[in-house]
């Protein structure tokens, strides 16, 4: 995803690649398919209604605000093949695909958001469908733009939280992966690798699905940022023995009195930073604000299945009669948050975002 | 390891199979192979020195009571070729064998001190370096007895702390599996169990080697007590949820100021725990006390290979290019412990264990 361009100080400055795109012909949309990653690296073409809800539900592409700008692309790609009907049929397709998408990941606020961002558009008045759909691009174009500059803005906004020689703890992954520029959590990273300060990161694996070792390991070892990986279990003991100077994650959804919906084991981290006294940021795009939830307990927790905790590569690691538990996220309560790190700059409590 | 045999109340009891034993020969100690586990099960004996060092140190036999009793048994065996020697001969033998074992898990107490144990007997004053010899066969197998019989009283003497109805948190496995009896962390859940009490665990996986999904969840299912999974970072979450009465958990070592070594991750369900105000057991023999050792900053933490965390089941989960961190212990400050429940009674707060 990286590839590197320039030096700038001690550190090799990279160019991102994109997680998501179009594809040259513009009626797919392009993803690097995150489950084949460390291992593999494969782009895949998304054309139909199933292929971008099956790239969505299987974590293919992953990462709210990706999964935001892939569903909103998804969406408009979805609709070729109806651009020939009146704007009315076109509209009311695009709301039976646009509810599919959405439905895919229920926790992320910028999926939502971005795919009725788009199937907005279309109610505005046009003379054809073909003509709605081609507002529709139109929109999806925007909001990809958009979300580049948008990680851009969060890395400067960021970038002064971190000294040199910082020792930053991540979980999950909340990087170029997980957006379509520099990513969220890791902004703060690449900015200040780009100005030459030191700064290193220790990457929780992330159970079950090891975004945290596959994927954010990968992207800043690509970059040239040192990283190392450590199971979530471990992130407390490391802060206990000083090697933590700060914690930055990302967030799916963040509640209007600050509460943070974000991958399962954000709490715990929070908790363990709390206790050592480090500071615990959050970084994500405004997109990911949900004004309209008061707080954490209303946030929707998707439960995804069994196999993602029983089973690793194919062999059992649960005997088949014993249940398993598997929320993707979990809350961390406002007042564990240090600052919330968005687009629009830096928050701290006592958090009251507004519709 | 538990077959059903009577039913007590609504629950069917148990008769626990050993996780170490004599062969029937009595010249191998035989193994339940956890790393099969609970894929297969498999039994295997131990003859030789390397075989008794490689079992211990691949985590086929674990535990720190069980690899305790494994080791005394195993020094036992490994001197089986050398009988013929003299006492001195044989004393000196020994003394090598039992310092190659006690280095294979440093962090363990329960290994140095039933090795010690056994080695210490072989000081008294024999004719013979065979008599010298049954001498230490005759303490491996007491300390055998006492193992089980260790087990059972921390049963009961825990079980009056899980009212009717109690959820349970454990880590790792301090189950049957890791004595020769009924566990540590799991015997009260048992013993509650047996006398009809309805109780039910949340057993984390425990990253890396999984002792908690792939061996608590195996030998609790098997002995009928209800068991879910949960990755280790879903444990702060299900605490926030309600669905949490006490975290019991076993060690490693315990120091003199009550400071807990056990499975990496301890520490961090010992500091959600104390967020949440629900108590936080530790449960083990007094053999896991160091007494000699005063505070848990000066207990040895191993290191283990980088496979554990980078690869499983045979594919790499982190790039090749990025380093891991894999202690496999941390340490729980002694003011996180509601109480330590040992075959001696329930030790509260401040604790002070003397040699």
């Amino acid at each position: 995803m990286f590839r590197p361009s320039h030096t700038v100080g001690t550190f090799t400055a990279v160019q991102p690649i994109q997680a998501v795109r179009w594809a040259p012909d513009c009626n797919a949309v392009r993803i690097i398919d995150q489950t084949a990653l460390p291992e593999q690296f494969v782009e895949r073409d998304l054309r139909s209604l199933d292929d971008v809800c099956a790239a969505i539900s299987s974590l293919a592409v992953r990462g709210a605000p990706a999964i935001g700008i892939a569903g909103a692309m998804g969406l408009v790609v979805s609709l070729d093949a109806f651009s020939d009907q009146t704007v009315d049929g076109l509209r009311a397709r695009a709301a039976v695909h646009a509810q599919r998408i959405v439905s895919t990941r229920p926790t992320a606020a910028n999926l939502a958001w971005a795919v009725n961002a788009v199937l907005a558009d279309a109610m505005r008045p046009f003379a054809s469908g073909a003509e709605a759909l081609r507002a529709m691009r139109e929109k999806a174009n925007a909001l990809l733009a958009d979300d580049a500059a948008m990680c851009r803005r969060i890395g400067e906004l960021g970038e002064p939280l971190l000294a040199d020689g910082a020792q930053v703890l991540t979980h999950c992954n909340a990087g170029a992966l997980a957006t379509t520029g520099i990513g969220t959590a890791l902004a703060p990273v690449y900015v200040a690798a780009e100005r030459g300060r030191r700064v290193s990161v220790l990457a929780c694996e992330t159970r079950p699905l090891l975004q945290g070792a596959r994927l954010t390991a990968w992207e800043l070892s690509r970059a040239g940022v040192p990283v190392r990986v450590i199971t979530d279990s471990a992130a407390a003991g490391a802060m206990r023995d000083g090697r933590v100077d700060l914690v930055i994650v990302g967030a799916d959804r963040i509640a209007a009195n600050g509460d943070v919906a974000n991958k399962i084991g954000t709490y715990a981290l929070a908790l363990a930073a709390r206790y050592h006294g480090i500071p615990f940021y959050v970084a994500a795009p405004t997109s990911t604000f949900d004004a309209a939830i008061a707080g954490g307990a209303a946030i929707p927790i998707e439960q995804r299945g069994r196999a993602e905790v029983a089973c690793i590569a194919g062999r059992a690691i649960v005997p088949n009669d014993v249940p398993v538990e598997n929320p993707a996220f979990d809350v961390t309560p406002a007042d564990l948050v240090t600052a919330i790190v968005s687009d629009r700059g830096i928050h701290r409590p006592p958090y009251r975002f507004e519709p």
